[in-house]
């Protein structure tokens, strides 16, 4: 799905005649020489590093020791047994009889672990070795890590090797995990003499604070769930940035951040961390002004180099509305402002001479809009410029710049009229996408939020793509985001509670504390890494039920 | 060979009407009511703290990338080739592409090893995994460790495994290592960046300080590595105690401790650590009064709970009159001396009414000489009580306490005479030890030590023993240096100075850095602990070449 477009039309200095952008006389085809927003940079990183916030700390302990036991039954196969309390089956054990152990903390949390040991007989005359691994989900543990069947890092499993000089230390593990499992391996120790584990505890970390209530208490049980495994999924991925996944990848996305901005309004409110990303983004952003799609925050706040992705870029603009919205904070909009325009110039650049978008006049980046294996995006895409054009005026409106917009509205017009000219199927309803005409679940979402449809016409293409044999689902709960706010922009609500309650709700039957990564109802295994281990099982993107039930009490509850 | 002896005689309270002490009037059958130093532990403890010494570092950094060969002509069948520099095999290189190579530090270090990372390509966007592995050996890197076979905890094999979060930060390893050898192996990267290994060092710790010198510049290539190899060994072990070994077991032992502080003597002359040492070994005696066999520093200086070895403590006051001798401080010699007396004591308690030590009179601890399989230490343990009575002695005619320990003399030569009597075959000139009668070097070293016989008899002992068929030999450096000993006072200068040379010579032509823990000419894989890896290839014991060198000069060079 990471498709890296390398275009054969790519023209050094980006100047083709063909771009909508030159037609109507913006600066997006051109590649700026030197860095656009040199001036403002450092400032922008000041005012990110000031927002930064503090990390409210609070201390968990082991609930249980649990079994594993492999079920065919269970999600991914695996599902762990209560077994006893720490305190009979580790704490007062020598740890050579334990041997092999796993631990239940009984809720996902992000930070920390520390235990101590102490000794039972004789004293300590070497060291031990003791293996841990820590696991959002039980398969994550009990599935073999090597021969590392991996796409990404075999790193990125929790797995720690100690070698302990002296018992009686407490031992606080640097690493930063993301789990609610522990598995504890003895691999070795003396025979002269005994020790046991002690006080196992997780200093869990989130910028986050405080519960969150369900707007209506007359929420039904599984509806009440779902948001309360939402509020944790956000809790967890709230750290000194909004991070995709507190397991991996541990980064500022700004795809994730969007959703994750519309969730905190309805739940911890903190906007300075909105505020601060936002900054960040901007700040970071290429020499020609792109917003690029991700940035790690260590040693110090850096983009990942040549991580473009129009997709998310122009949803970086929306996340700046939203944020305007909540905040009234208008310096901050009207200081980043000419980054807003410069995403929809770059968009721009990516139009052809038809109002369609081209791919090949993009020659770096990704259009980015699920993990799904065969998704075409191409329409995804002509629909996500069309949206970002009007979200970009909103914003220009509320700033008092709609001058500075004026040339972009007649452009999504032209847009939308080639969007339904061809690539609308008016017998079947349909949106098609790519020389295959493929039909996509995501293709209709988003040209409804690009608002190309009338609700009746929305209705019949959910409808005609659920209906469809061979039409591409979501694969993520990323994806299925915007389905859900296509529904409800498509006055159906039944069936936005329906998918809401099913596929969120189907997560939460499975055992999730918070919501994973990926899911897909008939494919427990799916993954975009080859091995499911490897997968979050905490995302941003999954968190926003949230979101939907406050924003939309009556048609959540 | 450890023998726990756990006496079916023994009396509850210890008293034996059999026993010489209390034939004698001697207050040594008694288990003392209470503890017999409280008064004077805490101040004795706090005068070893007072004498805790600073650790000097040196950084080292690599000298060569090599690469393992299997050789059967080479020391554990394993030899390194050079293969070229860090510089242009490493840190030039993606770490990808090395994937596992090992580094040579050219010598033998105790301390702390550093690394750091560095971005080739793209940026860091997960953590990289990479093993550690230390070795003073080539064969300790090269075979496999696991399944486990040895006899003592897996975790004194040097291996850490690191997840490395930050590329670009400086890791100090928080383990102290002892080696020279450093394998690094990859288990773990992104494919979406490069990296390179970069800057690796070695912080090395020792309180002994300065380069140690030949008494003369004429000796051999040969004895001038030896001496110079021994040198080193005794460095390695100085830390803030008179370690064993620097890579295992790390502690102070007080035979080990005897060895020491006279290489000392002839090289960094640092007797404020012996002076610690002293102390240490009585503030943690037994409430009875017994210095232990051994202690641990961390969290606090601690004995090894019950781990009592007789000829070990009697060393102790050996090591008491060594130091006098060296820097004349009488206080502390009086300080100490109760405790050298109450070492005698717990001997006598051990020799029965016909002057002859018994195992059965002892009922903890154990009496060691060798780690070699099958040594019947009786007629050894015999004699360590006669030296230990004459050293003693001395030490109180220093002090001029001689009336204090006026009854031990006749009781040593009354030992002298029994031992003649009933374990010296005067036919073949040989102690014999043990029910049967077993004949080997050790038996005939410590009688000769204890001056049982006289220069001529000795030499015939020594020479018979080696000449016998089914001589028990010595299997360590340790009873080695006994029998080197035993040699000059047998008057057979030539015999000395050709077994240092072969024995520890031996050990640097197969390699050695530092003297090893166990050497045996004909057996490259002798092992305590059933897995030569373990083995100590740094120990204190075998430290000695440099203080006979520097003694007797006019034997050795």
């Amino acid at each position: 799905m990471k498709s890296i477009i390398t275009s054969l039309y790519h023209t050094v200095g980006g100047r083709r005649a063909a771009m909508v952008a030159l037609l109507i006389g913006a600066s997006a085809g051109a590649v700026h020489a030197g860095d656009m927003f040199s001036d403002s940079r450092k400032g922008w990183l000041e005012i990110a590093e000031n927002c930064k916030p503090a990390l409210h700390e609070t201390i968990y302990r082991p609930v249980a020791v649990v079994t594993p036991v492999r079920d065919e039954q269970s999600f991914q196969n695996w599902r762990y047994r209560e077994a006893g309390s720490p305190d009979s089956l580790i704490y007062s054990r020598s740890f050579k009889d334990v041997e092999s152990v796993t631990v239940d903390f009984g809720r996902h949390m992000t930070g920390f672990f520390s235990f101590n040991t102490r000794i039972l007989e004789r004293c300590q005359d070497a060291p031990v070795r003791i293996r841990f691994t820590f696991g959002e989900l039980p398969a994550e543990i009990n599935t073999p890590y090597d021969p590392w069947p991996g796409t990404l890092s075999r790193a990125w499993m929790q797995e720690e090797v100690m070698n302990i000089t002296n018992i009686g230390e407490t031992i606080e593990i640097p690493r930063r995990m993301a789990c609610r499992y522990v598995k504890i391996e003895l691999l070795g120790a003396s025979n002269d003499f005994d020790f046991a584990l002690d006080d196992m505890s997780f200093r869990a970390v989130s910028s986050a604070k405080g519960e969150i209530e369900m707007p209506v208490a007359t929420a039904s049980d599984r509806m009440r769930k779902i948001h309360d495994v939402s509020v944790e999924t956000l809790r967890e991925c709230m750290q000194t940035v909004f991070e995709d996944g507190p397991k991996r990848d541990r980064r500022l996305w700004s795809g994730d951040l969007y959703l994750q901005s519309l969730a905190n309004r309805y739940t911890f409110r903190n906007f300075d961390l909105t505020k601060r990303c936002l900054y960040l983004f901007a700040g970071l952003s290429t020499d020609d002004g792109e917003v690029i799609s991700n940035i790690f925050e260590y040693p110090e706040p850096h983009p990942q180099i040549g991580s473009l992705c129009l997709s998310y870029s122009l949803l970086w603009n929306s996340t700046l509305l939203e944020y305007l919205r909540d905040t009234d904070d208008y310096e901050t909009a009207r200081n980043l402002w000419p980054v807003a325009v410069r995403q929809v110039e770059k968009a721009l650049a990516c139009v052809d001479s038809e109002y369609m978008f081209n791919p090949n006049l993009k020659p770096e980046g990704w259009f980015f809009f699920d993990w799904r294996d065969g998704l075409d995006v191409n329409t995804a895409m002509q629909a996500a410029i069309i949206f970002g054009i009007h979200q970009t005026a909103e914003l220009a409106e509320m700033l008092g710049k709609s001058d500075e917009v004026r040339s972009w509205l007649p452009v999504a017009k032209k847009m939308k009229e080639a969007s339904r000219k061809r690539l609308y199927d008016g017998k079947t309803g349909l949106f098609v996408s790519g020389g295959d005409r493929q039909v996509s679940i995501l293709s209709q979402t988003w040209m409804i939020k690009a608002g190309v449809l009338d609700k009746k016409e929305a209705r019949k293409a959910i409808n005609a793509a659920l209906a469809n044999e061979g039409t591409v689902m979501p694969g993520t709960p990323y994806a299925m985001h915007y389905l859900v706010d296509a529904m409800i922009l498509a006055d159906m609500p039944a069936e936005a509670r329906d998918l809401l309650e099913t596929y969120w709700g189907g997560m939460v039957d499975k055992g999730a504390d918070t919501f994973w990564e990926s899911y897909d109802p008939d494919d427990d295994f799916i993954s975009a890494y080859s091995f499911h281990p490897l997968n979050s099982a905490c995302h941003a993107w999954s968190c926003t039920p949230v979101y939907f039930i406050h924003k939309y009490p009556e048609i959540f509850i």
